[in-house]
This record gives structure tokens, C-alpha cells and sequence, in this order.
């Protein structure tokens, strides 16, 4: 039975501090919600010897190991090797995985060399975790006797897809729950921090084996629940979510795995409407959030980037006088953008955004993080003051997202 | 001496994933500046055998340990009493510690508690470590014989704050050296894969303890050459930085950690230039990197994301008769976008960039990953046609790196 579960993440770029590891994360995220414990997290260099300690630990401590990183075509790119060495196996060729590989390269045009062939090789009698987003597979073998250790591709949105497609499914097979009977759903919030979200929710009553979850990816900002233990435990799941709305409500801006701008896209597609930007301090990432969906040409029109002021102008006809008057952060200013943006293109909907995001450009009276937005819609014109905190990142992210949730508000309504 | 550092971070909220643990990346990363390797990064959770174990396998394989968590005054702040419980030593108040505790506390009108108190316990003997940001102070004591080990607290900007002013210094003196004593280079890539990047530089002769390392985060390629050992070792260095040079010639689009956008954003101040955009498939995504450095105001003018053909009409003037003569994704299509972008907005440069981002879209002669861009400057006035593969993501990703490239090819020259 699988209680404890070692996480393993390596890579050089790990021990020189080059890159934070979000991977262990997310692994620990979703073994939580299936009930299984991170005995430990461990990480190493590319190193053989580190690599083979690691290995050793992992399978003292763990029922399950989980490990990503250094499955790539380069020189330092050693787990699978070293995997191989562990328990004692010869790396074996996997002739489809080689002939798909080649394929790919051909189809892009890469010149296919001796190195990309080490992708196609796994240690004797592994199973092939198939990649579903990029171009190297993982495997899995059994380490230790009994124990399953599961190997994925350091590249976060890889290891993602191949943890949701493969590992996970198998664990909950193992623990003879499958997926259907763990209860599951993941609330989208808006407007709360963490540690707000966290004392909200505190004091809601969970079922037996029910457990609460959050993770802050600024500023997206999302809470799990997750019930494990079949249909007798289906009633108490629902009566649970039914609290959490409860207690949470206009904070929840979607119940699923969907992002704002998928839920906006959604929205706007259900109203029939269409939508043109005109940003200035957002620069462009709003426009950017919309148009990474596929789909998103059906309500998405386009929009200006209005940066220097006869952008404004010019693109949209804001007039010299109300810039001169009020500034380019100021309430008309967002009112002529938003307005001038939907007359220009004839889209359903005009949204713009001028603000200070700093670090220089502030002023007493319009500090850095000050945002003024507006919204012209049929019947509709008006606009809203933000202020935003932190540096100029965060600021920018900030006002991008609740760009987005007031044009959802809107549209919900 | 010291060679190896071990570091640890604990915490349940590490081993449920609700937290990404950034503490240990910049440790790694100053201690890679200082010439000292990270044999492994260990993280467990607030639990007293995990934690053991974790200072059991730290002792074994590090010279050095870094610790950061569970300092503070709750129940699940477990870490100074099992470090006193593994070097067999008991607590001992620390009356200094204790009175300045309670000063603080009278100060914010925050009442004393006994909980409160565990704060100024610390293991007999140890050394105390200031804690200038915040309440909790770390200590320093010896383990396994004759092996330093430091406990910070896991508040990412008290750790910093801890780690700089007393562990960093006391390192340096150990080692007998400052900083200067390891040569670091950063090469950053374009239009290489890692694959190709590796068998490149793999017939380099590297100089004694010197390493490369690669870091691909697409579009971004990484190359960073290190070498330790001390001013003896300068010249084999830079010897090796010209060998890499000299092969990867023009794919080195800047040395030192910077971005694709901030190289751009240099050289449009040098050259006292000024941009505008004009983005199709991009959605954007080129205005977002542009303008997400501080600063960008003084050459960049904003631009037009012109996602529908009315919107390449209206806001650049594209004809109606190129639309339905070549289609948005064309060799004309770019060419009047680039001009019209440029002649509205006066800047000094105009980019466009119009092509089939997918999934749907896609022809025979024009499929998916298709991308046209254009170039318009004083004197010039081309066009390209790019071909990108992968998924939507990867292709729009793709398409605005190599946009940013072709501009800065034409800006150095």
C-alpha cells in the first residue's frame, strides 16, 4: 500500500540556484489531495554519484518515488542512465519511441543526431510514460524489491501533463480508489490573499478524509478540496463545496481547472460579443492572455497598445486637451481610450487600462501601482480606480487580472 | 575546508505543496557565487523523524548546512529542539535573546506568551545568529565532529537578510577567499536547439574544475561556463570564453543574464531608436515582453494588435485588395503592416508580424506554425517568412523571439 512518497528534482540548475523548482510543488499539490504523504523532497546536481545517493535515499524513505529532470539529449542529461545503473539493468533502444523521435526532427527540419537517439533509450524492462506535450518520454520501474519509481521530464508543463495523464491515474488505481471515487474540485479565486483565504476557510467543517488545499501563483489564486473514499462520501463532498460557495462567494470567479481569460473567452462566446483593448501600463498582457487561447480570434477583435501619449491619440482619439488637463492616469483619460477603442473597431466592447506601474512616474497624488480602467459597452461607460501593490511586475499582473474579473462581472451579469 | 553544503528547508507547507520553496535557490545561488558546491537540497516536513533523518543524511554528505523553517513560537515549529535532540545537547534560555523578545512585544502591544518564549530557546552552546528583519534569530552549532551547521529562519526576506549578514561572511573567511576566486560567464542563445547547443560544445576543451552547464526555458537558451580554483586559473577562462565564441559565433545573442527584450531594449537606447508594433498571430505577446522592463517608455512607442483583418485595415491601412489578393498571412500583408504601423506612429521602426498560430487556421500552402514578419526603418523595407513547429503556445513563443532577433541582427549591425 502506498502511504509515503519521495519527490526527487535534479539538475544543476537546481544546486546553482539558477532556477527555482516549481515541480516538487505541484507533485506534493496532487499527491496531497490523493492522500498520499511527502516523506521528503530531495534534490541533486547531475551528478552520477549524487544522483545514486539520491536514488538510494529515496527508496529507503518512500513507497513511491517521483522524479523528474535530466531526461534531455545533452551530455548532462544522466537519470536515465544512472536509473539503469541503480537496479542493475542494460538501457535498451525502444525502436518506436526512436522512430517517432525521428519523425518529429524530420518534420521540423532538425537535423537528427547520435545524441537525440538517447532519448530513445530506457532501462530494461521500464514502461514508457508517454509524453504528451514534448519530445522526451518518461518511465517508470520498480527500485528496491517493490517499490515504483515513476520518471518524468523536468519542463514544467511537461511533467504536469505526464503526472495527470499517467502517475496519478496509476496511484489511485493502486490505492483501489480510481479517480471517480476521489470527489474532487477546485475553486478560482479572486480578491482574497492566501492568508485571508486561509482564515476563511478555516473554520468550514471538512468530511472524514476530506482536505483543503491551496496553491498562489500570483495572481492567480486557487483552493482544492478533495474527498477521498468512495460514494458513501459523495453527500458530505456536495454539502462541503456548498459551504465553501457559501462562505467564499463573488471570490469564486470559476469552479475547474480554467484560467480568467478562459472563463472571459467562455463568457464571451456564450453573450455573442466581441472585444477590442486599448492598454497602456498592462502593455500588451492582457491582449496576450486573451489571444493564447485557440479560439479566441471568434471574440477577440484586437486592441492598441497605447503606450506614449499620441498613441492615445492617434490610435484612439483621446484629446490632447483631456491629456493635458488630466494626466494620462486619470478617469477621462480611461473613459476617451475605452470608448475610442470600441468606435474604432466596432467590437461589442471597449476595455482599457492607463496606470502607473513604476518603479518611476509616480507622484503624491498618483502613486506607482495607481490604475484607472473603464468598460464601454452598449447603454454602459464607466470607469474604476485600482490601486496596485509591489514591484512593477506584480503591478502589472495585478491590474491585468482584475482587468479581466471586472469584464467577467460584467459579462455574468 | 569546505566543498560541499547540504541545504534543508522544512515545513508542511513545502510537503503539501502549497508553497513553491524559493529559500534553497538563493542559497544555492550565493554559495555557487562563493565556489561552494550543493551536494543536495532536502526538504521534510514539520515531523520530528523526518527531520532527524534529514539532519542524519545533511551531516553525512555535506562539509556545510544551511537550514531555514520552523523557527517560530507554534507547536509545529519543531526545528530547534530536534537540532538540540541530534547533537545531544539541551535547550538553553537565552536571557538577551528572551529580553529583546519581550521589549518588542510590549512595543506592538502584542501580549507575552509562553509560546512565545520558545523563540529565545537555542541548543547549549550554540551561537546565535541576529535575525535584523524579523522576531526569530537562527543559530549556529556544530555537528557530526566538526561540521557547521546554520538554522535561518524560513521567512523567505529574514533568511536572505540572515544568510548575508552572518553565514555568507563566515564562509568567505573559512575558505580563506573572496568571491573573485571563481569565474562565471552567461551566454545566452538563439536558433540552436539543446541538442545541437551540446554536440556544438562538446569538443571544447574545458579548463581543470570547469564546468558548462545549459538552462532551456523556450524560447530562452542558457550557456554558462564556470570555473573554479583561483587567479591562476583567469587565463584558461578566458581562453575557453573565446573557444566558445569563436564556435557559436552569431547564436550568441548576449553574454551576461539578460533577456532577449532587454538586449533589444539596449541597443533601440544606443542607436536612440523608437519602435512600434504591429502584432497578427503574437496577440500581443512581443508589446508584453517589451514593456515588462522599466524603462521601456523611452523607445517604445505601443502598438497594434490586429488580430481581425478590419483591424489590420483600419489601424494600418493594410489594403483590402492585399487581404483578398494574399491572404493576412503573406509577404504584402507584413510589408503594409510594418509601413502602416510606422507612418501612424512616427516611430523610427516598424515590426509586423501576421501568420497561423493554430490550432485550426492551417492550409496546405500556409500551414500551422506559418509566420510572415516585416521589418520598415529609414531605408528599408523587408520581409520574412518563418516557419515554427510545436503547439500554439510553443509557435506564438517562437515567433516573437525570433522577431525580437531579427530586430536586434538589424539594430548591431
Amino acid at each position: 500500500m502506498i502511504h509515503n512518497a519521495v519527490i526527487l528534482s535534479t539538475g544543476d540548475e537546481l544546486t546553482t540556484g539558477k532556477v527555482v523548482d516549481t515541480n516538487s510543488a505541484v507533485i506534493a499539490d496532487q499527491l496531497f489531495s490523493l492522500g498520499v504523504k511527502v516523506a521528503a523532497v530531495l534534490k541533486v546536481g547531475d551528478d552520477p554519484n549524487r544522483l545514486l545517493w539520491a536514488f538510494a535515499r529515496a527508496s529507503e524513505l518512500g513507497d513511491l518515488i517521483i522524479g523528474s529532470g535530466g531526461l534531455g539529449p545533452t551530455a548532462d542529461d544522466l537519470t536515465t542512465e544512472m536509473v539503469a545503473q541503480f537496479i542493475g539493468r542494460q538501457l535498451i533502444k525502444d525502436e518506436q519511441v526512436a522512430g517517432s523521435l525521428k519523425t518529429r526532427f524530420e518534420a521540423r527540419g532538425i537535423p537528427w543526431t547520435v545524441n537525440n537517439l538517447k532519448q530513445a533509450l530506457f532501462p530494461e524492462g521500464a514502461t514508457i510514460i508517454p509524453n504528451p506535450v514534448g519530445t522526451a518520454p518518461g518511465f517508470q520501474v520498480t527500485v528496491a524489491g517493490d517499490k515504483p519509481l515513476f520518471w518524468l521530464s523536468g519542463v514544467p508543463q511537461e511533467m504536469k501533463a505526464m503526472l495527470e495523464g499517467t502517475v496519478i491515474p496509476w496511484i489511485a488505481a493502486q490505492r483501489g480508489t480510481d479517480s471517480s471515487e476521489i470527489y474532487a474540485r477546485t475553486f478560482k479565486i479572486y480578491g482574497l490573499t492566501e492568508s485571508k483565504l486561509d482564515a476563511l476557510v478555516k473554520p468550514i467543517a471538512l468530511p472524514a478524509d476530506g482536505r483543503l488545499s491551496f496553491r498562489a501563483h500570483f495572481p492567480d489564486l486557487t483552493l482544492r478540496l478533495a474527498v477521498n473514499g468512495g460514494r458513501e462520501r459523495e453527500r458530505a463532498f456536495i454539502a462541503c463545496c456548498e459551504r465553501i460557495r457559501g462562505i467564499l462567494g463573488g471570490h469564486i470567479y470559476a469552479e475547474g481547472d480554467v484560467t480568467m481569460e478562459e472563463r472571459v473567452g467562455q463568457l464571451l462566446l456564450q453573450r455573442r460579443q466581441t472585444l477590442a483593448l486599448a492598454e497602456s501600463c498592462t502593455g500588451g498582457l492582457i491582449s496576450r492572455r486573451i489571444t493564447r487561447i485557440a479560439g479566441s480570434s471568434a471574440y477577440y477583435y484586437g486592441g492598441a497598445v497605447t503606450y506614449a501619449n499620441e498613441a492615445k491619440i492617434n490610435f484612439l482619439g483621446v484629446t490632447p486637451a483631456t491629456l493635458e488637463k488630466h494626466g494620462a492616469v486619470s478617469e477621462p483619460t480611461a473613459l476617451e481610450m475605452s470608448q475610442g477603442i470600441r468606435e474604432r473597431t466596432g467590437a461589442g466592447i471597449g476595455l482599457s487600462v492607463t496606470g502607473v506601474a513604476g518603479p518611476s512616474g509616480g507622484s503624491p497624488e498618483k502613486p506607482v501601482g495607481t490604475v484607472w480602467m473603464s468598460i464601454a459597452l452598449e447603454g454602459r461607460h464607466e470607469a474604476r480606480q485600482f490601486h496596485f501593490h509591489g514591484d512593477r511586475e506584480r503591478i502589472i499582473q495585478g491590474a491585468s487580472q482584475a482587468a479581466l474579473n471586472w469584464l467577467r462581472t460584467i459579462l455574468e451579469t
